[in-house]
């Protein structure tokens, strides 16, 4: 991710995903592909073990807003209602500071 | 995690770790065990595929910045950056918006 001017938006996605995950491996990286092409977008960062974690970052609140009414998005938040998550948790957070460490 | 109010804070932590890491998960399960335990700790999740992400949940800036400075934190950050991570990203950020998902 490059480097970003704070303040900036985070969205913290946690889930728990059911046992059955036919399709779901291919929507992300399909929503993947198409956040990357949203305005105000500015990197993702995701790691699943237990738990699912997602962090994508924003340059504002309408730009995040505007991602989630996206269509294509829309239905892809159905069919992870519907289908794919046990549960999960949206946090949309301000990030105020950053700080970097590199070897 | 309970449910907590908007506003309270988010510590988003992304690591790259080296190949060797002797001694990096049990100082991992320690710092866990510390960081429940301290003033302000709302609660954590944590996972890691190529890249580790670790959300920390707090009441407010100060109690993260206690953690921070705790003695034994403080030598597990020094022994992170001198023998484990070859990256890492700290990024602290007000958690304004929260929304959750339950089958």
């Amino acid at each position: 991710m490059k480097n970003n001017f704070t303040p900036y938006y985070a969205v913290i996605f946690t889930s728990i995903l059911k046992e059955e995950i036919n399709g779901y491996s291919e929507m992300g990286d399909r929503m993947m592909e198409l956040a990357k092409k949203q305005k105000g977008f500015l990197g993702v960062e995701s790691a699943r073990e237990d738990v699912g974690i997602t962090v994508s970052y924003w340059n504002s609140l309408a730009d995040i807003d505007k991602w989630k009414q996206n269509s294509e998005h829309a239905l892809a938040q159905k069919m992870g209602k519907e289908v794919w998550y046990k549960s999960f948790k949206i946090r949309i957070a301000k990030v105020e500071i950053e700080y970097e460490f590199k070897k």
